[in-house]
């Protein structure tokens, strides 16, 4: 799989994109993540890649042409499977959003900046807009990194242990039961009992019954099929 | 406002919390963010903060000893009003969160990595769970970033134009209207006439029927009251 993203701060995310899972899902070949700097793209002598917004409103807007022009410098090397935007008010991104993104071959993510893109962008070159929640960020950067963590940790290989992926929240649609580690005690808090008994049923059953209890009190709107 | 992000890996934000706005606030002295890596609290001479879970589950738990510690050294040099958890079962984070949360004077985020923290951390020295939204990432560094970011850009000086912040989405309850800048005219695709007019009345109108058209169609669950 390969991941371009686009943006005008590349600073914010490559510490992101090269550390834990990511740095080794790249090393193992598993996937390509590439940064492209937009300012690589203006033709503007001062890089420039925003200006004024039409109209009069505060803010900048981001232009269309150097936008235009990194998408079809990408595309004309590749297929591309979809454009991402990330902005607050496209479809809300969840598990199954990665799930469905990780069996993809390329994707392109679009980092929003300033006071958001032409919206011209948005209607000719952007094929998916995908929205991380309902508040305000910056920029789309910690939001891209987001979904390419999301989507490539569930790729086969991208982590050690295929089994922790599996038990993770919502990939049940239930969430996580608590876990515990060493020691045993500590300041008085215990671990409950049955984890130390060894009795594998029962520490399966205590998993079970935490899961759905935990769930119907937190998030009931998840299993409102029980 | 002093924010401190607890973390086993502080090199996947260094650079989110140093770019852009974030930077911008710290520099202006209208926000500190301090980074703490957990494994400087480690009692381990291998620097582990992780061990097995209890129970014989797959994947590493956080232990509660070097995180205890590192919070009670934060506690110790001033008070917090909140020591928060990312985990992607807590509350949801929305605009409003991060609007409450910028009032406050000292925050503590704490990033969950592995398979999770013992949670004995949640039930003792957590006071609030927020989840950025319904997928799993590797760990809460990404989404501790995002709060940051979310928290200190609506803090008033953090951004240059203030107005810009206040016709943000959500703020106040609908979505953004679209913006376009120059050229106004791209390969064919043109900008609304209406915004080339300078006719402000009109160009207020056009972008107050946008918005509330963009949200009933995109998002209706915001303005069921309409």
């Amino acid at each position: 799989m390969r991941i371009d993203i686009i943006t005008v701060l590349p600073e914010i995310i490559e510490g992101a994109l090269h550390s834990s899972i990511l740095r080794r899902a790249q090393e193992k070949g598993i996937v390509e993540l590439e940064l492209h700097n937009l300012r690589d793209y203006s033709m503007d002598k001062h890089k420039r890649v925003d200006d004024y917004p039409f109209g009069g409103e505060a803010g900048m807007v981001m232009q269309i042409e150097p936008i235009d022009r990194v998408i079809s410098h990408l595309k004309a090397q590749r297929p591309y499977d979809e454009v991402i935007f990330t902005s607050p008010d496209g479809e809300q991104f969840k598990q199954k959003t990665a799930n469905e993104l990780s069996l993809l071959n390329n994707l392109i993510i679009l980092c929003g900046h300033y006071k958001g893109v032409d919206y011209r962008v948005r209607e000719h070159l952007i094929t998916r807009e995908i929205s991380i929640g309902d508040f305000v960020l910056t920029g789309g950067e910690l939001a891209a990194a987001m979904i390419a963590d999301a989507v490539v940790r569930v790729i086969p290989g991208a982590i050690g242990d295929e089994q922790s992926a599996l038990s993770d929240s919502f990939q049940d649609g239930v969430l996580a039961p608590p876990v515990y580690t060493r020691p045993a005690e500590y300041k008085g808090w215990k671990v409950p009992e049955v984890l130390l008994s060894g009795h594998e049923k029962k520490i399966d059953e205590w998993r079970n019954e935490q899961a759905i209890e935990r769930t119907k009190r937190l998030r009931p709107d998840l299993i409102k099929g029980f």
